[in-house]
């Protein structure tokens, strides 16, 4: 299978924990218990740019259960009260997130998913009243009328369309000047994956797509996305650009993707970040 | 591409009406415009089976956006107020799934789904507020701390391990006597579809997989689900069950597959309906 950005953490997320208040306890109880702890939405780290853990003791409020090491040690993270991470990345996580090793980076990952959500989401939907954390910080629970929230993966597809050797590569006005990436959007109530894919590259592109093959997935932590790659065959390269959903895209062949992923000084864009599944996307798409 | 339940929808989603309130208010102003209703989460059935739609003129309250025919006619839908359904199907929505044409069902899915989710999130998760329909029913706004939200699409990986030949189903203690199916779960934050098709068949089956293959995708509108179907390689064929998530699971061959899916007196198991990705999962298993 094909390694993506954010995943391989090497936690047993050990979920039978999670509903058992005595174990619970037990493993908050636990002298060799770890921590991570963020702040503004990002975390510690050490020397090496791995997660710097703490102590269990240093915890201020009800950490989020994370799972147990293989020497069964439990780990737990927690957000600052009132410290809620947006969905932008600061410079300083990005320059993490390059050295972070791809086991601590998958356990930030899931980390920043959940505390984000929990910060977005103190209240029922279905009644307004005042939620709180439940089964080790993976649900809220409504003590008004009994309603069990769980955090939100919103899955998002992620595609390259194909047409005479060529894939279409997009950007958004919000990206670093010169990055191109693959086309994305979410994926909506009532569509397959498949249908996701069609749909947005018709409406960024106006380009009419078949034969969506998927590729590989990956989480996204930026609030919280299932983020599913795929390929498509397009009818046609003729673009209309939805320029409220994309500012650019054009047309780039194997060669140019490759001089792109090599940071050639005349490489006609420059690529996503290493922990985005749109590079693993040009980079198996370069292999094919 | 396999076609999934649920799918094949023939309506053009036409996104960009539904933030124009010029274009929404022309679209509700049209004669010819066309009214879903649900009554207790279901359709009304015409006497060929198909969504029996009715004019928009009939709407009560703020009907739902769902897109434009091949003649640009707007379709619109909407609940009887104060009428949700539950995540439960009736025997008689069973009944007309099975004779509902794919695309209508596509549609009545799309349906079902944001309506339920509109009945259970009246409120803002953010501030407690209550918060109204915007965007053409595809999402709800809150005045007091703006926030918007959007339908939730929970991701969800449905799988067969296989091993030596045989492939694993199970049951629920809530399905009908004597069906299997495929096993599934919730993808949770931080991790891929391959990580959670391997962590759930861990948990439920105690059974190491990997080689985690995708299949297919279909939405699920019982509450609101992106069903993720991938085939995967058990490392042996030992179950140790969690009998909290299953109530049984054991190892089927291709030949007792087929008995199954084609109903046959003597089969092992009864099948999920056609509807469902898990049958389709059977039969590409059985074909491969």
């Amino acid at each position: 299978m094909i390694a993506t950005g954010f995943t391989g953490g090497w936690l047993d997320r050990a979920d039978a924990v999670r509903g058992d208040m005595q174990a619970l306890a037990a493993a908050l109880a636990d002298p060799r218990a770890r921590l991570m702890r963020l702040t503004g939405g990002d975390p510690a780290i050490d020397a090496d740019g791995a997660i710097a853990w703490t102590s269990i003791a240093e915890a201020e409020g009800t950490p989020i259960f994370l799972g147990l090491d293989d020497q069964r040690r439990p780990h737990f993270a927690e957000s600052r009260a009132g410290d809620a991470a947006g969905p932008a990345r600061s410079g300083a996580l990005m320059r993490m997130l390059d050295a972070l090793p791809p086991g601590d980076a998958a356990i930030f990952g899931t980390v920043r998913s959940i505390t984000g959500w929990h910060a977005r989401s103190g209240y029922c939907a279905n009644c307004g009243s005042a939620t709180a954390i439940i089964k080790g910080g993976w649900a809220r629970g409504c003590p008004n009328c009994g309603a069990e929230h769980f955090p939100r993966v919103d899955p998002v597809v992620i595609m390259l369309a194909e047409c005479g050797g060529r894939a279409l590569v997009g950007r958004q006005a919000a990206f670093p000047p010169g990055r191109y990436s693959a086309l994305a959007g979410f994926v909506e109530p009532g569509e397959s994956m498949e249908e996701a894919v069609a749909r947005e590259v018709f409406e960024e592109a106006g380009v009419r797509v078949s034969d969506v093959r998927y590729l590989a997935s990956q989480p996204w932590p930026f609030p919280g996305q299932l983020m599913l790659a795929a390929i498509a065959t397009a009818e046609s390269n003729a673009l209309t650009i939805d320029t409220k959903e994309i500012e650019d895209a054009f047309w780039v062949t194997r060669d140019e993707v490759r001089a792109a992923l090599a940071g050639a000084e005349d490489a006609r864009f420059l690529p996503p970040p290493p922990y985005a599944i749109a590079r693993t996307l040009l980079e198996e798409w370069t292999a094919t």
